[in-house]
């Protein structure tokens, strides 16, 4: 990607409309546009951060069995009625319309009763089951208040899996294994070590819930975390009893805030039960299916990474999430110049290497202050004096030492650093 | 993927809520399930088809230089008032619904108020254009009636592209490219003979727009079409003076039912000065900026591809937007026979050739009646006779005729064959 064809620009100044950092910072470096409180368009860059998340789900989803599709945003009352959540004093986030025949419908803030819905017709027997599908769905949710960035949207990208068991030691196992994916989708966006699974209130058919929750100044929840047992505890389930169960005591915890970026509940037969979703069994016996629900915040999490890696120069990207792994500065319209430039950009992206190519006829300051804000990974500086030495100059954006290295040891040196 | 694992499954009878064909053989397929009329949501197989065609125009609106960014679904009413189109009277599709505080709030049908609006901060000079920017995404548009399926839904999926130029001259140029790029979208997707440039009426800056009309018998409109020319005249311009201007007399017209799938218009100035969109040229003074609209409709061709291409037997996709590319019909349950299906079906995915494996215990009829439904370009049979032989019998879903093929030659044969 060139910097002179993209179509959007960074600005120094701050939104005067934004409080939440995250949004002042993904606004200024040209990652969103904001539509209205809780509402953000992504922008070239931002979209592909938010892409680059989701082929990170997407492959942990695939690899324990999940099966991709995609549901609608226009819901119908009667399936919501059946298990009450029609009702607005019920869920307070319903945005509703109506159809010109005055029917009244709904817009997805979950998708738990079109999925079961939809299941009807695909399970009748017990060699129907598992059921593992998954989604990544625009949420529209009618939040009172939205000041919080992309970290807290009206309109939002949520990964939501479900999942139908035949009974609740076939539940485990897939919720156990759900449970381990969501691990490793925190590992790989780098969120390993501060993301914790988290002991919430759970249903009429589990004590608890869980959670995974990121470590975040500005995070909206607070928890109490056990370091070296890496789980933690939210704040509406800390209680004697808890503490007990879980083989702690309260001197052990620390208080921080969070930002809930995934949780699973286990509905156990409920749903099923007031949806009338069955299967025959072996016996030839009519059994509720069991039924689990699980959901990823893929906005959210570039929000919480955008809040909690930031410095005072901008953005922070890891490198399998950035939107270029490198930032290649030139930093003269020179001939030579221009020449080891453009050679150097062929030569990364042969070897598959995602380079944001800053070839505007700007200061070289404009450009750092850009690679910075941006985030980028690394940063590559061609100019004049490095082109007669012959090395140019690389920068980890996290660093403040810089390496000297010529084509071949530039192209070497980012094939050993990160993905 | 394996039959065994894919969560959907095929019937035998047409749903009795569905009168249009693509909606029939889609839902008993297992490709889509019907939410509500008009509202569709997409199973795993039909997922990948979208997909398929997704991924078609994106590599075709990157070649000519788009940027992919994404807006929201809703929108914010004061953007919409300032071009008149916030009221009902002016557009009748809006779903409206409203803030906790009783702000009125639209839902997403097009985008090009909001997309004006992004453009400002980042256009203020003629070295920012030409833009082109394009997005994926889901339109919600509140249909009086909806009875074609996925062809005229009130939720569904498009590609929409804007462009904004200097000039009328660099618009052009920019339109004329676009243009190109439909062609070959079209082309790729199998429709290219049957997709006609349509005249159709203009706005006000231009007597024409441009249609893209695919031939097709349960299509809404009527077009006249001219064969050699290779053009089209929608109904609603056929007067004496569109036939002179292109150089046409009415008795060279056929006249046919088709399926708008894509359309273009030019709005020169006028939303811009509208909504004040504009920039400064080389001699510093102000002008409007011009405006280009583009959209093709993701799901709707993929409807009239099922509507077009289905036989008696079912569905029939062209390989390249196939859900897989192979239907492996594993015809019993012999220990031999087993390994040579699961040999084959591993040396296709090594291969890269996508493969839907039929490993199911049920009769061969079955598998044979649900290869030619889903409509999977090739069937390759394995069976306890194919293996004592040492040939498989390979079919493609539009002829009867078999080969008999051994592993190798069946690799060959599959790599000479589509894409």
């Amino acid at each position: 990607m060139k910097a002179s064809q993209l179509f959007t620009k960074t600005t120094k100044n701050a939104p005067a409309n934004e409080t939440a950092r995250n949004a002042q910072l993904l606004i200024q470096a040209g990652f969103i546009h904001k539509e209205m409180a809780g509402v953000y368009a992504f922008l070239p860059l931002g979209l592909k951060v938010i892409e680059n998340i989701k082929t990170i789900i997407r492959e942990e989803m695939n690899a324990i069995g999940g099966q991709e599709l995609i549901m609608t945003s226009l819901q119908a009352r009667e399936k919501w009625e059946v298990t009450t959540r029609w009702n607005d004093d019920v869920v307070d986030v319903w945005f509703k319309t109506k159809l010109k025949d005055g029917t009244e419908i709904g817009l997805g803030w979950t998708h738990e009763e079109p999925i079961i819905e939809m299941m009807k017709p695909f399970i009748s027997s017990y060699k129907d089951l598992p059921v593992n599908v998954y989604q990544f769905q625009t949420k529209l949710r009618n939040e009172l208040r939205s000041k919080s960035g992309i970290m807290r949207g009206r309109e939002f990208f949520m990964n939501d899996m479900y999942t139908a068991s035949i009974d609740a030691t076939q539940h485990d196992k897939i919720y156990n294994g759900v449970m381990d994916a969501y691990v490793r989708v925190f590992e790989r966006l780098g969120l390993g070590d501060d993301t914790y699974v988290t002991f919430a209130s759970g249903g009429s058919f589990t004590k608890f819930s869980h959670e995974f929750q990121t470590v975040c100044e500005t995070g909206e929840d607070i928890i109490y975390i056990h370091r070296k047992k890496n789980i933690a505890i939210n704040e509406e389930v800390l209680d004697d009893e808890t503490l007990q169960k879980l083989g702690i005591t309260r001197d052990e915890l620390e208080k921080v805030k969070s930002s809930e970026v995934a949780n699973i509940f286990n509905f156990g037969t409920d749903k099923s039960e007031q949806m009338d979703l069955t299967y025959t069994d072996e016996k030839g016996d009519k059994k509720f299916v069991h039924l689990g629900s699980y959901g990823i915040g893929v906005s959210r999490l570039m929000g919480v990474i955008a809040e909690k890696l930031a410095d005072d120069k901008g953005l922070v990207w890891p490198a399998q999430i950035a939107p270029a792994k490198v930032y290649l500065a030139r930093l003269s319209e020179d001939v030579e110049v221009v020449k080891a430039s453009d050679k150097l950009y062929d030569d990364m992206r042969k070897r598959g290497i995602e380079v944001f190519y800053d070839d505007r006829d700007v200061r070289a300051g404009q450009k750092f202050a850009d690679a910075d804000l941006m985030g980028i990974p690394y940063r590559i500086v061609v100019s004049e004096k490095t082109c007669q030495s012959g090395k140019h100059e690389l920068k980890a954006r996290t660093e403040s030492d810089n390496k000297m290295l010529d084509n071949d040891g530039i192209l070497e040196y980012l094939a050993t650093v990160g993905s």
